[in-house]
């Protein structure tokens, strides 16, 4: 069996695997910290390294010889340019025009394909998660942004310019709040995890009875989603207004995504999901509400399954699925 | 050569034309009054008689012999399920569960492929119109709603059960405009034919300086879209700033478009078109404001050029263009 490296480059952490061929296994899931103020050599550095370790562990614990693994499978913030392996700009982590598929390559030794990290997480789901068995299917990634990934009869959708998917960028309130993006009312400025905090803060600021501030020792900046979704699953009835809102913002994000693609599927990826219930049930109500019938009736809303790991084996996968621009 | 007869089936009126198999020419292009209020027999009486006068027709004016037409392409309003050749639902018509595809082939004699009408329109421009050529492209149906049709790699995406490309249902302002479709802020109830003359008769009610009313001899009730055009043409200020909301509105969705699938090209077809550069010069500053660069650049955003046929035309398309689920 044939194995790949599939590496999943985040604002806040680089997370390889070790992925078989069938998607059967993933082994040596080590992560570090990107740094990526440190800037690109020492990220690439530490890259080389997790890989290294990843495959080594990948050996000593389920014997996979080093001459088994032929590539590597990148997935990174973008935009990105794949034919040319480039990534074009990533604000969050400082790079522009980078050939970060062909500097990969050449500090492994290894051939590498390159694509956007939120394609490769719903990819992931698609090939042996959430997804599995779906022909058309529509992700959401949800974290400091959202991003999307669209899977349709099995291949990744791109684009002209490898920019498709980008649903944290759309408009579901046109005069609504400021997005990091300069415009106003993006769904990504409700519904990130930055957002779910800040708008969990201003309810604060006007005086709601809660237990967040407590639960952060009175330092709402460090606030985050995270301390939301724990004070509603605690009980916190202001918490769960604040995750019922989230449910709400992401539901018209989602009725959307329904009227226009039709899926078998979405999927719901990244800590949002650790909400549970509590933001599953009130956003399939919205989508209910919102989209039409014989959309609603075919498609499952779901979270993603591979907590950690659909960036890195839907990396992978990529590499294992390459059509044939990449090398 | 072969030819087939595209069959348009609209909420006001009904359009056929005889259609060579590359697409080189439009025969016998005929229309009447829908009147569904008649019940579907009639309707399809209609549909029979017209697609027998443009056939004669086609046969008188070019010498096609009856013996090339091979069949009848069908756009309807839906939803539809195209495997069965069945109209599910439509409001504006009145239809449900009829078995439009089987009736029609038999009250004509010819095979018939049916899909939805805005589908149609976006895939005739396609073919021969103004996205002939491009890969992937998104395109609207303006009119008294908004439809959508999704032309990817030269094939209609249909999503998993027909109902792909509502792209008129979804919201562009969650807690804005009520829709017809019950929901609040859809793309439809602020950039459709009468949701543009509605937003130009409130300002009129709130006393703005216009010669709309007068254009209209005072009945506000005869307020259409065409009249606002008309205005902004000949110089009113008032219809010029309802065209230029209008823009921005459909700006709003087409910026939605363009970070979603990342098209060539996005192509407006219907009435609005007749606005010219007075709506698509907002309407490309808009979706220049709200989209990503890198998509923006690769994505051009014209009107149809096919005024009156694209159904037609496209109907007859998914007729020769069929892939084996229609008979």
């Amino acid at each position: 069996m044939h194995y790949v490296v599939g590496v999943d480059i985040g604002g806040t952490n680089i997370v390889v695997g070790t992925v078989a061929e069938d998607g059967s296994a993933v082994h040596g899931v080590r992560s570090a910290p990107t740094h990526a103020e440190e800037g690109p050599e020492a990220v690439l550095g530490r890259i080389a390294r997790l890989v290294q370790v990843s495959m080594a562990e990948a050996e000593k614990a389920a014997g996979i010889p080093r001459r088994n693994i032929v590539g590597v499978g990148i997935g990174s913030p973008g935009p990105l340019d794949r034919k040319r392996g480039m990534v074009l700009l990533t604000p969050n982590l400082g790079w522009r025009d980078l050939p970060l598929r062909q500097l990969v390559s050449e500090a492994v030794g290894l051939p590498a394909t390159l694509d956007n990290d939120a394609n490769c997480a719903i990819y992931g789901e698609w090939w042996v998660g959430a997804a599995r068995g779906t022909r058309y299917v529509v992700g959401l990634t949800i974290g400091t942004g959202i991003g999307g990934g669209i899977v349709l009869d099995g291949r990744i959708y791109h684009g002209t310019s490898d920019v498709a998917g980008e649903f944290g960028h759309t408009t579901i309130d046109s005069t609504g709040r400021l997005c990091k993006c300069g415009n106003y009312g993006c769904l990504e400025a409700y519904a990130s995890g930055p957002a779910i905090a800040a708008r969990a803060a201003e309810g604060i600021a006007s005086g709601v009875d809660t237990r967040l501030p407590e639960m952060v020792g009175g330092d709402l900046s460090r606030l985050t989603a995270q301390t939301v979704y724990e004070a509603a699953s605690g009980g916190d009835q202001y918490a769960l207004e604040v995750v019922r809102d989230t449910a709400k913002f992401l539901g018209i994000g989602v009725g959307n995504i329904v009227n226009i693609f039709n899926p078998d599927l979405v999927v719901i990826v990244g800590g949002v999901t650790m909400a549970g219930d509590q933001l599953f049930t009130p956003l399939r109500s919205e989508v209910k509400r919102r989209a039409f019938k014989p959309a609603v009736e075919r498609c499952r809303i779901v979270p993603g399954v591979l907590p950690g790991t659909a960036g890195v084996v839907g990396a992978a996968a990529t590499f294992h699925h390459r059509v044939g621009d990449e090398p």
